[in-house]
């Protein structure tokens, strides 16, 4: 069994970009805790008073799998941990693991802590102890170890020992600035145990492109333990990313790491902590990227059609993801009836087929982009079926914002709308300009369609396709609508960002309309 | 010498989302050339005609470092190269180097191939001898080299064999699912390469997030020849990054692949491979992402200003990087000082930083991100300078947009701003609502700001940053404008995609009109 530490809530948020509420964090170690990861680290009480209330708060949870960490550094040179805030603070966050970063390369501890080798290995040995005497488990972070073994291997070995005398029960060897590769850190890895027969650990960062590698490695050499985040989030170029190591150990070098059936929660869980952090989901991601198992090129795709396993390293439902097949302008025919089986569309009944290919490559050459755009193409389909008939047509629309000192932002829409034969008229106001439409387009069809009322907008996403054209530029929009647990979506493309959320918001509506229910 | 193989124009394109012309991929190919890598793979003529004009144009190119090559697979099963046609393409493409692509995995010569064992072999050297014969470099592609090998170690050898005997001159070893690690990598090319004397080749799918690692494991083995692509461009996870694996060949492995002074290029040519093929650049890629050497952690920083090398991995100039300071809701006053350096802001003439970090966090609350918008920020400082006037204000604006049946789209935009207590209200129309807006606010200046004619909007970014509400979601707008050589980006954010648009355009002028220039 390897003990998976996740520190998404700590290291994770040094990410450009990220930043967390209370709640955030709670509800991110929620799923992390039905996951079944081994240790949440929940912040560094020390440095940011923000922490303090995830602690508190998280005490009154019960927590299923995972033990609660608190993080923080050796205490102050020539002081003791009774009477220094940092440690102090770890106390208060009363979790029943605290983690503890201390130094191993000695140009730190000249340069940084700015005190001697002996100093060093006091306030580590001494911190330790401190909190092993107050009844905490204790987990020592060795930072920049690899650096610091390769500058004076004695000495960073020195620091393992003085955690170990102070009571860590793990020893996490950190490659702190990312430089390491592979074959170094089972090197060193495979020393060190020589070396200190203790429980090891590994806390990589992706500065090379080779944290996932890296913490593989170290565990094919012994260690017990891998430190990292979801989807790799970390400052810079990110911490090891468990959303690819964790399947490499359980499926590739058969080590257990969640309970039993978790894994297939993995595609969930990462996409649930993009949400929640409110990043993009990286889509090539291994394992959980929505591209991650889908298949672009023509003979790839014949070939897929032959042998399922021919072109995927895993199954995809092992993590929770699927086979897609891409509709794109390198797509065939082939692609595209692939594409539209697996979307259960019943093509073939004197639908031109031909015709909607040229469609799609005319609009892509617009901008638009049908790869996660599955109901336009639908909709493409429809139209070329003989009989088939929309819902309603739109005669004209208009949208303004007004900003007028003293009376503040105005966001309104009027539309007009062809209902068989008969013209609805209608306007109403919104947060803003494609809030208005959508509102407005509601009233003018909600008489013949009251049905219109289940729909309801779930996303929203914006493309600028060539910011070298400025405001100027061709915009793309991604629109998901939702009727209860149906979701599609739908897409539009323009150099005016209004006509192209219109186009995507009335593909949307009428999908609703007609096909979504079939 | 490694050769660095570039498959971005071939391989690189089979991922979701990019498409090249003719022209951007000569661009693109121009590029790698002045890199200096050593074959540049052009396309794959047998299956997409549209490569044939690339062929036909890039032979009148003098190239100064790389070799051509066009890509495509072994003729098919009993017949002949001199009457296949994918062969016959690869001939037409006339490029000193022809790379051929052939099946190594049992599995696949039965259930894809549909053919015996015998026969893949023959048209494995029956290909590569009769493209020699006409005078061609031939590499060959070992498709799924290391699943066939696992699968019969044997038979894989002969196949590489069967290359020899053709007269391929590298043999290349595709983990083609990407499913590997980088110590199955490492043993296998170390037995392939005792068992077959023959420059080896490693061609790395990152399915596992190991394409790097796997790439520099077979060269730590001995492998010559590494196949990528820019930025790891490619189909589901993507190749192996080629942005990653030079600079570690070079700067960790002390082995040269590019020519003397041509490294700390890495940086612009990534960016400029990211910006034709009209993807945004991934900002955490390693070495060559914005973020790759920016410091957001408070203690961090505080070292940084100690001991530069203390937390970088390499030096960031010798990629043509470089280090940053991230302003964020984390920082403190040292972050923000280190980032007014580094911008090269006058701080400290009483203006209250105190009062510009309150600023920031409160417009961060509403959905603002300063890490991207240094003009913003400049902006604050000045505006909590004693004395500082802006040069306008506004007073109201208005942007409406209509579609008309039969009259079509229009946008146009009504701007009235005070300027010395003077108003001037006017009018324009655009191609969108903001491009309207633009207009507006330009003529309303450009009677007391004649300049206002130099400052070009050169890039305008949207990010929705809560899909869930939909239409009401908070929209974050980012604008790049530049005076000549001089480019600044500012910020703006609301629930109104046009307010969010005028706040970081209306800022962006302020900028151009006051700070630019000093």
């Amino acid at each position: 069994m390897i003990q998976i530490y996740d520190t998404t809530l700590r290291d994770g948020t040094q990410r450009e970009g990220i930043s967390l509420s209370c709640d955030d964090k709670l509800r991110i170690a929620r799923r992390l805790d039905e996951l079944g990861v081994t240790f949440i680290e929940g912040g560094w009480p020390g440095s940011n008073p923000k922490d303090a209330e995830f602690f508190e708060r998280a005490r009154d949870i019960p927590w299923q799998h995972a033990k609660i960490a608190a993080f923080g550094s050796t205490c102050r040179v020539n002081g003791g941990p009774e009477d220094d805030a940092n440690i102090q603070a770890l106390l208060e966050a009363r979790t029943p693991v605290c983690t503890v970063v201390g130094k191993t390369w000695t140009l730190h501890v000249s340069e940084v802590l700015r005190t001697t080798r002996e100093e060093n290995l006091r306030i580590i040995e001494k911190s330790l102890a401190y909190l092993r005497a107050q009844g905490r488990r204790v987990v020592y972070d060795a930072e920049h170890f690899f650096d610091g073994y390769r500058a004076d291997p004695e000495y960073a070995l020195e620091t393992l020992r003085a955690a170990v005398k102070g009571g860590a029960e793990t020893l996490v060897l950190c490659d702190t600035n990312g430089g390491s590769l592979p074959w170094q850190i089972g090197e060193i890895v495979r020393k060190v145990q020589a070396a200190v027969r203790h429980p090891l650990g590994v806390h990589c960062h992706n500065d090379s492109e080779c944290a996932v590698a890296n913490s593989l490695a170290a565990v094919h050499e012994g260690a017990v333990q891998v430190q990292g985040t979801v989807n790799g989030y970390g400052e810079r170029c990110g911490n090891a990313n468990l959303s690819s190591i964790v399947p490499a150990l359980e499926l590739k070098m058969g080590l257990r790491c969640l309970p039993e059936g978790k894994l297939k929660t993995l595609f969930e869980v990462a996409h649930f902590v993009a949400e929640v952090a409110n990043l993009a989901p990286d889509e090539h991601l291994a394992y959980v990227g929505k591209s991650a198992f889908a298949h672009k090129g023509g003979i790839h795709v014949a070939a897929m059609r032959r042998s399922e396993t021919s072109y995927q390293h895993v199954d995809p439902a092992l993590v929770g993801n699927q086979m897609r097949v891409v509709v794109s302008e390198l797509s065939g025919r082939g692609n595209l009836l692939s594409k539209a089986e697996e979307w259960g569309l019943k093509v073939g009944e004197g639908t031109d087929v031909a015709a909607v290919l040229n469609d799609i490559k005319a609009l892509e050459a617009k901008g638009f982009s049908f790869e996660a755009a599955e109901a336009s193409v639908a909709l493409m389909f429809a139209r070329r079926k003989p009989g088939y008939r929309p819902p309603y047509e739109l005669v004209d629309f208009l949208v303004a914002v007004e900003h007028r000192s003293g009376r503040g932002l105005f966001a309104e829409a009027m539309v007009k709308v062809r209902v068989e034969g008969e013209v609805h008229h209608t306007a109403a106001e919104g947060d803003g300009p494609v809030d208005a439409l959508d509102a407005a387009l509601r009233k003018a069809l909600a008489g013949r369609f009251p049905q219109i009322a289940d729909l309801h907008l779930s996303d929203y996403k914006v493309r600028i396709l060539d910011g070298k054209n400025g405001t100027a530029a061709v915009t793309r929009v991604l629109i998901d609508m939702q009727k209860g647990k149906r979701r599609w979506s739908t897409v539009g493309a323009s150099p005016n960002i209004i006509e192209a959320s219109w186009i995507a918001l009335v593909d949307a509506v009428e999908y609703g309309l007609t096909l979504a229910d079939n």
